[in-house]
């Protein structure tokens, strides 16, 4: 029997050992896509205690409380600290082979170095810990990121933001840390929601241009992209229920506009065909800046009517929908791509039925505007545990060139998801270490670790071109 | 080589043979689902051969000697019985990698004591042996059911049964194992089917009111339900081609119920229309009981139209459908659950890729009205072997809480097919044990034995409710 | 650590290396769905070097090259055959864990005796070694084909074909391997395709009747089958987007067929009967003359339009479609079988989700027609890999017989790809040999040799119905 969460924790071959220890492990973590508040980084923010840090904003662990029964007082309520860090404790005893149950674990290795295993019967012990540590002053949001070892990270930001908090992060001298703005224009394209009106009069005062037409949106959401561009921004992001492509006309894309702004009902039809307007006219912008848009699909959001009621959206009622038309991701692509106008693109679906679709689909606009050009994202939300990212590699290498994958990003909202990476680097050298242990890769050390240094790090840098040598 | 399927079937660790003979071996069996006849069981049926037992109406095997070119008189046919079982026992040399071929050995080896390889050149010497084994009294339904250690099973009962044979079975104090019914509406929600009509007069029958309005309707079912909570019921089940959600106001669900009653037309809309206002009442219903809610989906039946003419339904001509919209799920259990009408809940999907979307819609419902309130079900029907189970327990795990899992069901036509709990429970340890043994999981078997227990019959009888003590 | 790719490859247990070195190896090659040219077999092709044979129209190849980002002079393009052939040895270097990496090694193994790694630093030495073997009578176009083993192999044949150098090639007695046409009719078909009637004069001509009408081009099909047969053809293809299920009456098929011969716009709806009309009027043509029909679908064409319009179809920009009906295609076999004129089938959907759906629709339809009268096809183009072929054969046989599969095919328009039938081989003989070495099947190798001999080689043999001892 293997020691529990060790050293070698999933590294299962000698080769496995070798690349992760050797080559991994030592390398800077790009965090690509994540949602921390770029505010408590500027900040520099204090955590009283360990359930702040893990139970404040993190819906995954509130799905797994509510799993296990209990109240949600404990969870979004407003029980105690202590007893809500006690009911987690409790539920982690029945998360066996749950990705929460290793993160958590790491989490405690890496930043509190408690080996142990957290139960109810330990809760009390880890609580004192952490809370210990966590007012050390090496436990600050800053502290906590550059000690992960992380190089750069992207959040993720609206528009209408005026980037504020990233200023003052960049001229911090003494963080060397880079924190870039991510572009997600969701809200400016989400036409059938109750607040677009709403949005776009906030959007209008951001860019202090009155938006009365789709060309003036387009026009505002340009300049947007120069400010963001200005502020060190390569990536944009999207959210979709699933990827649409309805094309339409110019003049009916206008109407479709006209018709919301004047809050008139628009057709789901309409819906979909604005949607496809946007994509189309931000991907033709990305294009030319340079940027990556990636597009995450597949979600069917905020499932639970009651509970969106009480405590509103990302409180964990969301699902993976299993409507996802890969025929319409290939016809988005090729509309830009016709044109020239494919910006280098990773996309993620969160349904997982996908993988072997999408690996086929990225095949089809590969093209010499970069290596890995069109990437599949890495295994997602509720994917990305050991199964779902060793089949997202599995496919990715059965379809693709593996040894171009920009790899892990965290996608969270926490200070210490960090460790992620680092399950995720596991995972890669693990199978990797399989097949050149089963005699199905050569044992060919230099070009292995230019492999696993690619995925953890490298590749990703020259894919989105980050500048890491100059803060602004 | 391990020895063919000997103590340690399936259990590859050291960890998977501790847990599975330590703690999961002994529990008792807790049937919830399956399709035995409690007539059957009241009347403590003998059986005259292997046949009979086997072969007698078990689809599964007729699909398998279909599949190996055999002619149907040997199937469903007039052949005797003898040449039935060589036929099958022919059939088994090519069924290597399918779970009736580990059934059918685990069979012969729990009931017979047959521990050799049933082929064409053993199969008279095996069939010899079984029917001797037949003729003893051990063998009788009852005693087959009492000695594979059965302490609950719950039997598939329609509305309008008037349950003689389960109050027979309860007023027999010398069986002391608990056969309860469960309720499966389908018949009086299957407004499309030719015979709808004369169900509803059956209906009428059984309940003594002529039922002439979908009100009516909806007060016999309830009438129904506190007879079937009378005898023991706490279960429901649901088989629909796929989960649909299709609002509709009452006046309108009403006149497509009158409709059907004068035998007019009713559009695809309208059924879904009528079936969904259904589930909701019915689910509404159950939750006032405190019942459970099976939803098994994603089958299309009947798929053979020249053999379902010649030998009905159940025949072995069903296949998975992979029109599964997970969209639907989640906005009928949402349409319950925002008036806290959502009784405890287990999905059952026929098509393995919706895995994860079950995984994920499930934790969209849970909260503190029971530990695990929302369930995805075991790996059902088609997909019950090895490589299946594996696949829902790891999902699930990832996912939720595998820990609350209320585990295996037979849904077995068959006396014989309680092994399957032993194939199920083999599956799970070695699950577990790989996980301890490979370090992602503490060497803690205080915690492991309640999760196996749990998995193996606990949670089973808490989450129903079970009440195993008394009889009627 | 295991040596990269020697004699046991993918043979990881003592049983599978006995199964495949005893039982597997020495079967002969049935590849009875491939694209290779008979002009070119006719003619006996000799290739100037490794670029022509692995690069000339290997758009498998194609993708990966453009997935590391290499210009498309490079690929498709006027670039020197040296220079691309380095282009290709770079982009392998990134290629682990796809199968082309596997493919590419075999091949170096097997026809050049190379036993080392193909990659940037030994593109040269490689290079002059390949070419200087190509330079040998032993690798023209025959002797590759005798050299691999193959006993038989199908090409693929449109219908207008006049099948003048499958004649030659059967004529020579020097050739012992019987190269037999294979029945595509999928032109006759494609009404939506702009080039729908000139085909159908192109039709007219070969046949020398006037096409006019639809009953004219069913008695059209009919001779040329005809005539296939007379030729040795036992086996139909159809590729289609999806398995449609859209049944009309003969009248109005016959107007749709008019309306598209008038060059008039045939409805989406329109087109679906018409193809629905034309697969069950060429099924049962099928079912008469004892043929097998295999439906490959669940492919998305072409997605590409600015290389489709720059360099045609079948240059590597497909896709996995995941919009493929299983209601559709169980309804379909259904129309057939109603009538008894459904031939045997062979499925594939390139939708590996699809595997458990198939499986399960399989089983509707098998009879005493046949052993294993319908298959489920070998992981077809994107999963013919390893975890493909290995996930294919597991759902196969929780599902059906394994014992009855007909194995593999290698789909493939090299002369060089015979090695795809070791590969599927070794994966299937690692597969048996894991279920024995676990106890989980008996090691009874009179059974195991069957079964391993059957899916290598001779239940293709029975199941076609390929007569190999008589040429024309």
């Amino acid at each position: 029997m293997r020691a529990f969460m060790d050293k070698d924790f999933l590294l299962k071959n000698d080769v496995a050992r070798e690349l992760y220890h050797t080559y991994a492990a030592g390398m800077p973590i790009i965090d690509y896509h994540c949602h921390v508040s770029p505010r408590e980084i500027a900040e520099d923010k204090r955590f009283d205690n360990i359930t702040q840090v893990w139970l404040g904003g993190d819906h995954y662990k509130w799905r797994q409380m509510r799993s296990n029964g209990v109240e949600e007082r404990y969870i979004t309520g407003d029980a105690p600290d202590y007893e809500k860090f006690c009911k987690w404790a409790e539920t982690l005893e029945k998360a066996i082979g749950n990705p929460l149950f290793h993160w958590s674990h790491l989490e405690l290795q890496r930043y509190f170095d408690y080996h142990g295993v957290l139960n109810s019967g330990t809760a009390d012990e880890v609580w004192q810990l952490c809370n210990k540590k966590l007012s050390e002053p090496s436990m600050s949001a800053r502290n906590i990121i550059k000690n992960s070892g992380v190089a750069l990270l992207c959040t993720t930001d609206d528009p209408a933001d005026d980037l504020r908090w990233h200023k003052i992060i960049a001229q911090d001298k003494d963080f060397d840390v880079r924190v870039l703005p991510a572009w997600r224009p969701d809200k400016a394209m989400n036409i059938d929601k109750a607040d677009y009106r709403d949005y776009i009069e906030k959007l209008s005062e951001a860019s202090k241009v009155s938006i009365n037409s789709f060309d003036e949106l387009c026009r505002v959401l340009s300049e947007r992209m120069d400010y963001f561009s200005e502020m060190g921004c390569v990536a944009a992001d999207h959210g979709l229920d699933y990827v649409m492509y309805e094309p339409a006309n110019p003049k009916t894309v206008s109407d479709i506009f006209d018709k919301a702004l004047k809050g008139e009902a628009v057709s789901e039809t309409d819906i979909l065909r604005f949607k496809t307007a946007c994509i189309l006219f931000l991907g033709t912008e990305y294009k030319k800046r340079g940027w990556v848009m990636q597009l995450h699909y597949g979600c069917k959001r905020d499932n639970n009517a009651k509970m969106y009621r009480k405590i509103g959206p990302d409180t964990g009622f969301d699902c993976i929908s299993n409507y996802t038309p890969a025929a319409q991701v290939a016809d988005l692509l090729n509309a830009l791509d016709v044109d020239d106008n494919l910006p280098k693109t990773i996309l993620y679906s969160l349904n997982p039925s996908d993988d072997a679709a999408l690996g086929s689909i990225i095949g089809c606009f590969q093209n010499s505007d970069a290596c890995g050009k069109i990437q599949q994202g890495s295994a997602w939300w509720f994917n990305d545990n050991m199964a779902g990212m060793r089949q997202q590699m599995i496919s990715l290498a059965n379809l693709g060139l593996l040894g171009n994958f920009v790899g892990m990003l965290t996608d969270s909202r926490s200070f210490l998801s960090y460790p992620r990476h680092e399950y995720f680097r596991r995972i890669m050298c693990n199978l990797i270490g399989e097949w050149v242990e089963g005699g199905e890769y050569p044992y060919d050390t230099d070009n292995l670790q230019k492999i696993v240094k690619g995925i953890s790090y490298e590749n990703a840098v020259r894919y989105f071109g980050f500048d890491l040598k100059t803060k602004m």
